[in-house]
């Protein structure tokens, strides 16, 4: 995922910048710590935001313009090393101020004009900076992997690696490009605010259907992960989607080419999820978990997250321990009605709980302890609880619980 | 705590045993596996049993004979090092025949029994060891503090001490003693089903009231605490009254003597929570969560529990860092509604988060960061989170969040 996508599978009409304003001190991520997205022609654009009642006034800002401008939106300006988050009055201020100049700069409204910021809560941002560095961005606009490479890197905090993903199909004879990068590696980070993630299409698409397909694709994707449980102030998903394909556009939210885009959006929003819980802080493993016969597909997803959240769990999985005894316990806790006699329990493909031959009961059925260790010393784990109550069925993704998460995250802050 | 209560404290008419059967190997917290509470009159009992839907055989057991037997219960036989969950209709069996053989050892009805288990899930429960070492238990029954002793620690199992608590008060020229003793680190440990709490007392109270005294009393003490979320499949607290202190029963719940009991019944249970915190695995701060200003008191404890279960807030008190804006974001996503602008929180007893002087919002407050974080090195950790919507409040109590848990926790059972 980290080498950079080729030219070709770039969406035609965008143009990417960034640069270093002195925000984010130099580390593993580099210096790149404000970057520009603009889409030549007007695009729709649908977006997602954190649904903490503690809401950055970019946050606040951003939802207001996509909403007035959803059929016209121009650019996304985003910082990182500040989420001028819990700083009062002036946080709106320089939010605004912020989509003013880069609206200035390409002779557009400021509500066609995203602004994100990710990094640390309640210190006064210092917004001369990214004004000061409008006009290099604007200047700078390219068409090229490298730019969109140096987006990628602009809005990493505690990130160890850049996140993008591509996706190409054809409709009608029209190439359409998809291309996504995200950030997010704790909900939060030592005060850090997170999960950001921009996606840019070429497809012609009408707002309304762009916001459905997201809604679609951010609950299988997105909605369906979680490293931590801790939701961010500042949590944004956006799309942008400017035609620039020459494809007809999509007016409706059904029909084959619907599908076809819906699809590839969700593969590109998948891969960027999951490579958010890959890059989970401290994460050794990426756990996937399967929920079926549940009553319905709430109450699976309700066990699944329940599961997902389950320190204890997260801690096994980390020590590569075949403990199905703390999955039951889990889902017993979740709030959903079974029956723990029937159901069945599978971890890194072993079945570990079920009846046994001829029996209608559940219990620990034999395994190989050490052959399940050596199975869960593997990075890809999969989960699969069968509750044996209905046709309810959910899919969730989260990373193990190491002790690396509890030093980076109780690191003192100096 | 650790130290033995003085006969003088420990409630008349109430005698011990603790021994041996081979249930648990060897460690640090001896080898005592097995114990048994006598009243030698009938006592009244209430119980509060796990709320998780995967419950163990004798959960299910002891309901049942409390609700039969709430006016006449006879005794308690406990066991650690296997939990007797999730093995089949075998379970229940075990638990029954249990019950069996101490009641007819004490010539009394099965349903005057309760019967607990605490340790692995899901391994079978050699029953006859248990059963061949009632006649042992029955014939070294005793009322002394090296009995009751015996109890607490025949009853833990990743616990680094014994949890003990004792209380008395006079009702018309009467001593009434309260005493308990309790278990529990992590709510689940590797496959350990864990929290236990037997609190007994001579006063005399009518199982009504012993009933209502316990809920009122475990919603501000047991059910107020949290280590790691995780409840167990086992967990139970049962309180036994046989009157022995000749004090006049307690017939309604309210007046005076009613308060009087309550409070030392309390002060117990308080104490017993506390000490759970205290020992919770790997923990090294005790952190006591005040919420004040919330919409109603069940507001404030939903802000309160979801500070005290996030992951993020927990690691920063383990690494003494003041890191106030972990504390807002989780109050955020906790669900109830408030103004973030208007919310004022005091870490370690320092103001970081509040309106400065002729503001009327909310900003990250000068903070000397050295001085806080040496305070936050302190055992004791009070957080304090003021919403300014209302009267609502609420105190929870966790520990810290360390890498030593997930060692703990992450190890591989060998």
């Amino acid at each position: 995922m980290s080498e950079l996508p080729s030219s070709r599978a770039l969406p035609r009409g965008f143009r990417f910048a960034s640069t270093s304003c002195g925000l984010k001190k130099r580390g593993h991520t580099g210096s790149l710590d404000v970057a520009l997205i603009v889409s030549d022609a007007p695009a729709s654009a649908a977006a997602v935001f954190t649904q903490n009642l503690v809401q950055a006034p970019p946050v606040v800002l951003s939802r207001r313009h996509v909403r007035e401008s959803a059929d016209a939106m121009r650019a996304v300006i985003v910082n990182s090393g500040n989420a001028n988050c819990s700083v009062g009055p002036g946080g709106m201020i320089a939010s605004r101020s912020t989509a003013d100049r880069v609206a200035e700069s390409l002779g557009c409204r400021e509500n066609q004009v995203v602004v994100c910021s990710t990094g640390v809560i309640g210190v006064p941002l210092p917004v001369e900076r990214i004004l000061g560095a409008v006009p290099e961005l604007t200047s700078t606009l390219e068409f090229s992997p490298k730019a969109f490479d140096g987006l990628t890197r602009a809005i990493m905090t505690t990130d160890t690696r850049p996140k993008h993903a591509t996706s190409m199909y054809t409709a009608a004879g029209k190439t359409i490009r998809i291309a996504g990068c995200a950030k997010g590696a704790g909900m939060i980070h030592p005060n850090m605010a997170t999960m950001l993630a921009f996606v840019v299409t070429d497809a012609a698409v009408a707002p309304r259907v762009l916001d459905r397909a997201l809604r679609e694709v951010v609950a299988r994707t997105f909605n369906s992960i979680t490293v931590d449980g801790d939701s961010s102030t500042n949590d944004t998903l956006l799309v942008l989607a400017n035609g620039a394909s020459g494809a007809k556009p999509l007016t409706q939210a059904k029909g084959a080419e619907y599908a076809k885009f819906v699809a590839a959006l969700e593969q590109v929003c998948k891969t960027l999820a999951l490579g958010i819980v890959e890059d989970g802080e401290g994460a050794t493993h990426v756990v996937e978990i399967e929920v079926r016969g549940a009553p319905s597909d709430a109450a699976a997803k309700q066990v699944a997250q329940t599961i997902a959240l389950s320190s204890l769990v997260k801690t096994a999985i980390a020590g590569a321990d075949p403990n199905w005894g703390r999955i039951l316990a889990a889902a017993g806790r979740s709030g959903v009605t079974f029956d723990p006699d029937r159901a069945e329990i599978w971890l890194g493909g072993i079945k570990m709980y079920g009846p046994p031959k001829g029996k209608t009961w559940s219990v620990a059925l034999p395994l190989d302890e050490g052959a399940a260790h050596t199975r869960l010393l593997e990075k890809n784990i999969p989960i699969v609880v069968d509750l044996h109550q209905g046709r309810g069925k959910a899919l969730m993704w989260t990373c193990d619980f190491t002790a690396e998460y509890v030093h980076i995250n109780a690191s003192y802050r100096t």
